[in-house]
């Protein structure tokens, strides 16, 4: 038996027990004759200690200790008497009479401490080592947690979790797939899935009325800061439901996880807000509603007064930071500088000081009059002692502009706190998205998205004012997740199809067994997909999915502790008939 | 709304409500001027009654209904004047008084019943229709209840599930990989993993102490009966243990599941037997253990007497088929013709038939006394009326061809009953398998396993011999899972790969971060992997996993419904700069 306790476990009351520990060696500190050793495992720590009298054998194995050995000991639980009260074992301490060494270990590249001195990519590298550290080893407990709870609530509302194929096909929407060569089926290809969007369709045509799946993902795209190539679903989907059915249903889920994973307690519903709203007020479609800073638009207001930039804006519009009347000079050509950078790409930043004398001060004072100023600061509703921010613009760039205002303002006056949580639901999404490149219209969701009844009529007059059946949840500024309503119906979906430009043949040899699948009697279904790496990382108060997956990749889709992708052998690309091309 | 209730819960103290169905018509009978309809969802069925005092406008839609139609209808519960005790829902039935078409349905190319019409072929082309069906539907809801349990049970145990990268690298040791070509690294390859076996080690390293996950596994290989490409494990690792722990930990598991899923209670231990011992007296390293007739060595006791099959054979053996005195010359023929399959592989059988009046009949007569046979039959401890049955021929193959008559035996007698249930653990295998082919050895369970300690010293001398710390878990003579203690010291490890004839150079590339991970702390470790289809499979009482997977792929590991694998664009070759081999 290698121990009869973990290193976390130990109390006051269990002061005189005889006890076996095995764990790392954390610390090891000498004085006088005595040897203190902090013992660590994956449940805490607990601090040894060597008093002058011990054997001179062991007095030997314990000089030759170092960082990061595993050793076992055995020995006698005392009251410390200097307590740690920090410390969940640190009214105790264990007096050692027997120590085996179980493995030696190397000086590590890093220290294994909650603040370490090693660099992104060494703890990269040694990921294993990173591991050990509490902070990491939390991420994953989280994610744990997080994972029981999800499976716990879905039973219990009678989901069935079912897992759908890894080894599919290669569909041309979205993003690029990672293809897996056949040797069988020589000539032939595989796709890892990018969802198991039509597995859950087919299930519920199935009739399993209510299916979901924690499942990996794949994306073969250049990857930006976190992205990642493989990244993990919580897949759901439901029979005969409509919108709100699928809105209550997860509603549910999340307040159950912000209950058992987070302890809050969420009485009201989450807030609903319109795509239109949204980029409307927030220039977003996740906004960040732990603080309120709504855009006020106020281009009918000031245009004519011969302020070039405003006269020739498609759009005006500003936010009010309250209580910063007082920004300096300095303050301000930062935030100048800040609009003004390629990412947010503002010509330049217009403010209004409402001055605590009631007075203004703008930074176009030449082209409007105190009068002027008076009637902005009533359309933001401004008290003395705020300060408007003001951008001007074509319309979408402008929001865009003053999204990323808003933001930086939020984290400037600590309005963005990690610890609390502004979850909400973005609805009536548009059906369609222009791409300006390709010249034709991409599914802003995904191409099984369901059009609103009321405005199917538009497929054939002006498709890109169709209003989808989607939803997304966001919490704090972050896609948690969204779904929709799907097609059911064979013909509307050949008509959806049409408008994205997939011709008959296409979608025949992508999606014939879908398309077959549907005249076989489908249900009216919807569902929702969220991202699970990303939902950790929220509730862990994290900017960062990587911090939340066990071993993640870096930025050009490699692992570099085990240093993948590599080369193969020639005999296993023989087998496969492939040749690399030079 | 769909619906108020599912189609399987209304009862009779439902009479009178107002209720809304939706779901798929089964059957549509008409009697005199009334219409019944069974209505079928995931929970169940519903009998619709639509009667004559119907609308013209509600006959019409009845009169245009088929099977598998999706409706949706609203009427009222009345008890049944004929009630159907086979159904829960058989005491009442609907009469409609409104119904709505969700959508329609082409006739299905075969019947949605329990028993169907449709061929194994059919069948996995319109899977999503076969998953229609009761038994298919079951098998799944089997599968989702085994995987909650186990998530239930290991979360319990203070196991932590952590998901491991599917896109890693490719080894040497095992199968064959299924590899993906990188696009953002050009000539290099991901290979999915068969296992998660060295990730897992690594979160041991990490100190993560418990380690689980229900996770996908890949094996190019070419497909026997009931193989998959992709199949699922429930992979499982311990750190701080030796053998005995983990038995004890996954033995409660399978009581666990055992007892939740199939209502059985195990109060004993699960019985033990050494690699020896089973092929001693089974011929097999996964004994059925549901009945015992276990094998009777007698090569010592019967060679001399001038039967030159017995006189020139290495292993002369049989069992003792009780009762079975009485069979007939045509029934020993069939089993004889058994023995003589190719793949069973004996020359021919020996019987001996231990008559009611004390005398004994056997096909060697010649030249065997009436006392030499009861010599025998006192070695088989056989009564009067007993049959034994003798092979005879070089060792391992006549072990392995009585297992196959062992079994066929076991089915003629009806003592292999698939609701009944006999576990137990196969333990001791030998470490490394000899491999005539490639003249070399190769990893009985795989290079990680550890060696008995007292047999290390024969790595040098013996290492055919060599015992591993590993250790089977079987049900009904199949193979559930597998496991060891795995070697947790980099100069042993070293040592293995020598033996498996592993180049250093080549298990520092494949190998490297595991030995390099092994250099810094590595605990004692050790865990198990239970495939998850076959677990289910032998819970659900069938042979096939491909009855327990809700999309499979064929024995060309082709997904028919889908299509897949296939053709991919050029476009899509040429990022990953491949070209096909003609």
């Amino acid at each position: 038996m290698y121990r009869t306790h973990n290193c976390g476990e130990l109390r006051i009351n269990n002061v005189n027990q005889d006890v076996i520990l095995s764990g790392w060696i954390q610390t090891i500190r000498k004085l006088g004759g005595m040897t203190f050793i902090t013992l660590r495992d994956r449940y805490g720590l607990t601090q040894l200690v060597f008093d002058e009298n011990i054997s001179d054998e062991l007095k030997q194995k314990v000089e030759s200790l170092g960082r990061e050995f595993v050793v076992q000991v055995n020995g006698k639980v005392i009251e410390r008497s200097s307590k740690n009260p920090k410390m969940p074992t640190g009214e105790i301490e264990i007096v050692v009479n027997g120590l085996s060494i179980l493995n030696k270990s190397e000086i590590p590249p890093f220290t294994i401490e909650d603040e370490t001195d090693g660099g992104d990519e060494l703890r990269m590298k040694y990921r294993y080592l990173d591991l050990r550290r509490n902070p990491v080893r939390k991420n994953l407990e989280l994610r744990h947690r997080m994972g029981q709870e999800i499976r716990k609530f879905l039973d219990g509302e009678n989901f069935m979790e079912i897992e759908t194929p890894y080894l599919i096909k290669s569909t041309p929407e979205g993003a690029r797939d990672f293809v897996v060569p056949s040797r069988m089926n020589l000539g032939e290809f595989y796709a890892l899935p990018q969802s198991p969007q039509t597995f859950k369709q087919l299930l519920m045509i199935s009739g399993f009325d209510k299916y979901f799946q924690i499942v990996k993902c794949f994306r073969d795209e250049d990857l930006r800061a976190d992205r990642q190539p493989e990244f993990t679903q919580i897949d759901c989907e439901m029979s005969f439901v409509d919108q709100e059915d699928i809105l209550n249903t997860f509603e549910k889920l999340a307040k159950h996880l912000f209950y058992e994973v987070k302890g809050i307690t969420y009485n009201e519903k989450f807030p609903r807000i319109s795509y239109q709203d949204a980029m409307k007020y927030y220039g977003s479609d996740k906004p960040d509603l732990r603080f309120d800073m709504k855009f006020v638009e106020i281009t009918e207001n000031v245009q004519g007064k011969g302020f070039k930039v405003f006269d020739d804006a498609e759009y005006i519009g500003g936010i009010n930071a309250k209580e910063c009347a007082n920004y300096s000079r300095k303050q301000l050509d930062e935030l100048t500088k800040f609009v003004q950078r390629p990412q947010v790409g503002a010509k330049g930043l217009v403010y209004v000081k409402c001055n605590e004398d009631g007075s203004y001060k703008s930074s176009v004072d030449k082209f409007f009059s105190q009068e002027d100023l008076k009637m902005w600061t009533d359309l933001f509703n401004a008290k003395q002692g705020d300060l408007l921010l003001i951008l001007a613009g074509s319309k979408n760039s402008t929001l865009n502009a003053l999204n990323e205002l808003r933001l930086e303002m939020g984290n400037r006056l600590d309005l963005r706190d990690k610890d609390k949580f502004a979850p909400c639901w973005v609805m009536d999404f548009p059906l369609l998205e222009w791409d300006e490149e390709e010249q034709r219209y991409f599914a802003k969701h995904h191409p099984f998205t369901s059009p609103k009844d009321e405005d199917i009529e538009l497929f054939g007059t002006d498709p890109g004012k169709m209003r989808a059946n989607a939803y997304d949840f966001v919490i704090n500024g972050v896609e948690i997740g969204g779904g929709s309503i799907r097609i059911y119906n064979s013909d509307l979906q050949k008509k959806m199809f049409e408008a994205l430009g997939i011709s008959k043949e296409e979608s025949e040899d992508k999606f014939g067994f879908l398309l077959d699948a549907f005249k076989f009697g489908a249900p009216p279904h919807g569902g929702i997909a969220f991202g699970f790496d990303r939902w950790c990382s929220v509730f862990g108060g994290s900017e960062s999915i990587r911090d939340y997956i066990a071993f993640p990749k870096n930025n050009s889709g490699r692992d570099v502790m085990i240093d993948s992708p590599s080369q193969i052998d020639k005999k296993q690309l023989d087998e496969l008939m492939l040749i690399l091309k030079k």
